[in-house]
């Protein structure tokens, strides 16, 4: 009677942070591509495009025009899905279970990461990552007197929906608490409960102590391809700290996040020696006066590509119907983030 | 003081069926877009084309030859994510909170729709079509028999990783509940305790009181937008009578159920003139003996397109790290679809 392999066998896996279970087809990689193909983003940009509305100095779709900003650059959205004034719903609209609505308010802004309209994450120096971790602190804090959930996120590359080449991530704010963060806010809860400490402090930490799912490790932060990781690339970043908010941060956290920040991002870039694409962003606990110590602050990376700059995985027919699947296991897209350095191949200084 | 309408402010909606909530902003539709165009997909294929492993009578990857079938024909698939056969998974695999997983079995079948390469659901006879609903009940009484869950999906073009233009669809069949199958069950069966009726026999009843978002009606059918879709024209397909899976469909019920499909797939081919892609598929109760009356069958049609052939909604960053948000209200959306003809646009005679 064979044994059990998870490199060969299919099984599935429990997200802790949400409940929801994940696919595993180890064996499945192996199947032959014939399927649709992106477009590999490898082009080089000028450091300054004048047809570009995020580039300092130029102007806007909105007529409005961009200051001639040095470091980090914030607006907000000309077409914000999120507005501050909504009239309140029509109070029999909660009342009937079947078709439950309530007004939504919040706002939505845009951050440019540079001036420079070539330069992607990793790609820039270290203090301006440092300047990008900054902005997003300082937006979390102040949109977070106002409003309980602050979503800070990038999309990546266009296959990622984003419209703008010139490297920038969105700032949501919400007046209710999404999806997401309610899932995860009641599972981190409960391991509180359960455990008697907080989920995400001690995944880190035995994620730390394996090493098999490790793809960057500094002083104070630790990138995995988590246990339960449902994109083929997907990784968490986690602090190895007890914190809950990005504003808490101290000095030397963001220095060593920021180099963190850089070795992942360039690890990906690196995989298929192209612009990775993903979307990005951070779950801090929420500002609404309730978050208790079980809430830790993290990152998701979700990238969408599978074996190459071209073949990227699709969540589709039974993932979108039934559960996410993936193709090869969380341990072996970690050994290959690994596997490349992680010094950007556009980099030629250190 | 301005009205709450829900045609033009910012408000989330509650899906009855998973208990998770959607964005809705009218307003956005408006704004420009200039990122990713998709290639439209209207191609007219060839009735058979030589080097496409699902013709009938070719070899397929594996080495097999095709049968010469005139109907549907369904197979197992070669790079099958789901294996029958599966090592149990160590004991201790189950006992760390933050590290839980279990062994997974099941089978995987592509169900060829007919032999005609070229003609896609709404362009086949209605007799093909019935056939192919024959074949997703016959299927799902098949495995059954043996697995809790059977999965009947379509994904249907290259945008949704489709890698076979031949018109097929796939039925996974697995030992466990998957989460969205767990998910329903809790919340059909939390309706039933709570109000006497199964859910979706209740949803489908106001539904169609309502009108605002139907898009097909037939005797025994109903298709909606959904009150809390999140892809742009998302549909639901619902039996306006009881019933929990496909092998209890009667006669009558089949046909009628045929010519729904075929009206909602032609408005879908008819919005945008192309080939209309999806994932759609069917969830009815598990075949594990527990599942009540609070069940009830229907199909999820998920399509990716938002305003043209080539523009699509992308689901990144605020969808993926917070929750689902929608630029156009489900009763717009309905109502484009209501302004096209139930006739395809390729099809002569009706
Ligand atoms: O149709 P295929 O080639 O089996 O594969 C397609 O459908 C599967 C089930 O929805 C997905 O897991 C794959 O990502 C997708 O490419
Ligand atoms: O960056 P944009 O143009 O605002 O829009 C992009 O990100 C949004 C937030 O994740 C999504 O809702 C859109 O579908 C996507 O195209």
């Amino acid at each position: 009677p064979r044994r059990f392999d998870p490199a060969e066998h299919s099984h599935r896996r429990r997200n802790a942070l949400t409940g929801q279970w994940v696919l595993v087809s180890p064996h499945r990689a192996k199947r032959p591509w014939q399927g649709q193909q992106e477009a590999a983003d490898d082009t080089v940009l000028p450091a300054h495009d004048p047809h570009c509305y995020l580039c300092a100095g130029n102007t806007r779709v909105s007529g409005e025009v961009n200051p001639p900003y040095t470091g980090t650059f914030v607006f907000t959205n000309d077409h914000a899905a999120l507005m501050p004034e909504v009239p309140a719903a029509a109070p029999q609209a909660g009342s009937d279970p079947l078709f439950q609505a309530e007004a939504a308010r919040g706002t939505s802004r845009v951050i440019c990461f540079s001036p420079d309209h070539a330069r992607t994450l990793p790609e820039l120096p270290l203090p301006a990552i440092r300047g990008v971790i900054d902005t997003w602190a300082a937006q979390s804090e102040e949109l977070g007197a106002r409003y309980p959930w602050v979503q800070v996120f990038e999309n990546k590359g266009a296959i990622m929906g984003c419209s703008q080449p010139h490297p920038h991530g969105q700032i949501w704010a919400c007046d209710h608490l999404p999806n997401e963060a309610a899932t995860e806010d009641r599972h981190q809860s409960e391991h509180l409960a359960a455990h008697g400490r907080a989920l995400l402090l001690d995944y880190a930490e035995r994620e730390a102590a394996a090493g098999e799912r490790v793809v960057v490790q500094t002083a104070h932060w630790l990138a995995v391809v988590p246990w339960w990781a449902t994109w083929p690339f997907e990784t968490l970043l986690l602090p190895r700290f007890a914190v809950q908010r990005l504003p808490q941060l101290t000095p030397a956290q963001r220095d060593d996040l920021a180099e963190a920040l850089r070795r992942l991002t360039s690890r990906y870039d690196n995989l298929f020696r192209c612009s990775f694409p993903y979307s990005m962003g951070w779950h801090g606990a929420p500002f609404d006066g309730t978050a208790g110590p079980h809430w830790q602050l993290h990152a998701h990376f979700y990238p969408p590509l599978l074996r190459s700059a071209t073949v990227r995985k699709f969540m589709v027919g039974f993932e979108m119907l039934a559960e996410a699947q993936r193709d090869l296991t969380p341990e072996q897209a970690a050994a290959q983030l690994r596997a490349v350095s992680d010094v950007h191949y556009r980099c030629t200084s250190p």
